[in-house]
């Protein structure tokens, strides 16, 4: 039988240790083909590359069957793997390790999740991973029987059509985890705040920051509170933006 | 009493000929607030510039008591002109009109709704505008009287708290657009094909293009029905990603 092609990308760029970290994993159960952006690509969303050319360079920092570093962004990365290096489908989808989280309203800003989502939207089993912990020098080691048992079991299931998982781990010891829970993503938003500094030639520029703040905290089904509460959260991830719910009440705009 | 305050974005760029036709239109409904991105950003998504600093310029080119071109994306545009530029939070958010559809799938990649979410996510009422013509030469002018009734109407209505509308408008003549109709995104996909180019020094290099898909030609309550049968098409749009009706099932990935 056939190995399973797994792809792995994310957005931190293809020599980030989050993803080396998932490559290695992930190599226990296929064949590991990356593709990943040649430069961080952290807030990039679902952006696409259609006003620049693309470039993909080989590299060797992976023990993949096939490793590329592609100059756009994580979503075109996902759309040049799969319809130009890859030969058939991927049996899954990879994306992270994320450094940093992807929970709640993340989920819209992150090219990591947006590339996971394009997985699916390619038709593959997809997971995106991300580690609570910013750092460049976070320890992915606590979390790896998670990261495991979650391609094991995406492997050997079959997913809904068009859904990918966003999966966050927690910043703890592996003896602190307490387990996995499949929840929703969080009403959340970010407040931001923009920094203003002079320039060296007296010109004003921003920096955007924010503060987090989580609208239901008292919620239990959430990614939000299962993190809080020493789990990984996992939350089935589609996109289809249409608010359902308020079609009826809208359609006073129809003429 | 005070005037709406109408801001105005889109990813085209501030000196876009359809950001240009919404600013004339929607100064007939309040005080206009132009910030958008001072160079052309399609295909953005949600993307926000985390590893880079921002600038704002003044540029002179709409009839607005403030007008700004940010070097960033549109949902950067949205965040600074909210929480730096104004004193207070915007009536009504406007982005666009786009130079091409946003209908179904493309209101992910698209930075013009990502930018009318943005909006919806900071607490004002918000539009999107999409015209189903790429070129910049487009004529917005039948579209007129469509959007002027959207924006009045998404002024004297509350809208629910999140959603915004995405509008697509059809490429025909004024007499020939049949209404309004107020729908879902379709279910349609992109299939992809890279265009393999040697540059001047022999190095291979991509374009991405690919042709768009509708799974569901035969449904007649989405946008894309809409719009193929003369119809503007509006879609209530929100960013939850959760796929509530998988939760149950991906239980199995619990531990």
């Amino acid at each position: 039988m056939q190995k399973p092609l797994i792809l792995i990308t994310n957005d931190d760029g293809v020599f980030a240790p989050g993803i080396r970290f998932l490559s290695q994993v992930a190599s226990k159960y296929g064949e590991i083909v990356v593709v990943a952006p040649d430069k961080p690509q952290s807030g990039m969303g679902h952006a696409i590359t259609i006003n620049a050319t693309l470039r993909l360079q080989k590299t060797n920092y992976h023990n993949a069957s096939i490793e590329m570093a592609c100059s756009g962004t994580p979503v075109d990365c996902v759309k040049m793997a799969v319809n130009h290096v890859l030969k058939r489908r991927p049996d899954l989808v990879l994306s992270g390790i994320n450094h940093g989280s992807n929970s709640s309203i993340n989920v819209i800003y992150s090219g990591t999740m947006s590339a996971a989502i394009e997985g699916a939207l390619e038709g593959s089993r997809s997971i995106g991973f991300s580690l609570c912990d910013y750092s460049i020098d976070a320890d992915f080691t606590p979390c790896e029987s998670f990261v495991s048992s979650l391609i094991e079991k995406a492997l050997s299931h079959s997913m809904p059509k068009g859904v990918c998982l966003n999966v966050n781990l927690p910043k703890l010891a592996a003896n602190a985890i307490k387990g996995i829970k499949v929840v929703r993503q969080a009403k959340a938003q970010w407040i931001e705040r923009f920094e203003e500094r002079k320039d060296p030639y007296g010109r004003d520029y921003y920096w955007l920051t924010g503060e987090f703040v989580n609208f239901e905290p008292e919620s239990t089904d959430t990614d939000e509170w299962a993190l809080a509460n020493g789990y990984v959260s996992v939350v089935p991830t589609m996109v289809d933006l249409t608010a359902h719910g308020a079609i009826s009440q809208l359609k006073i705009f129809e003429s």
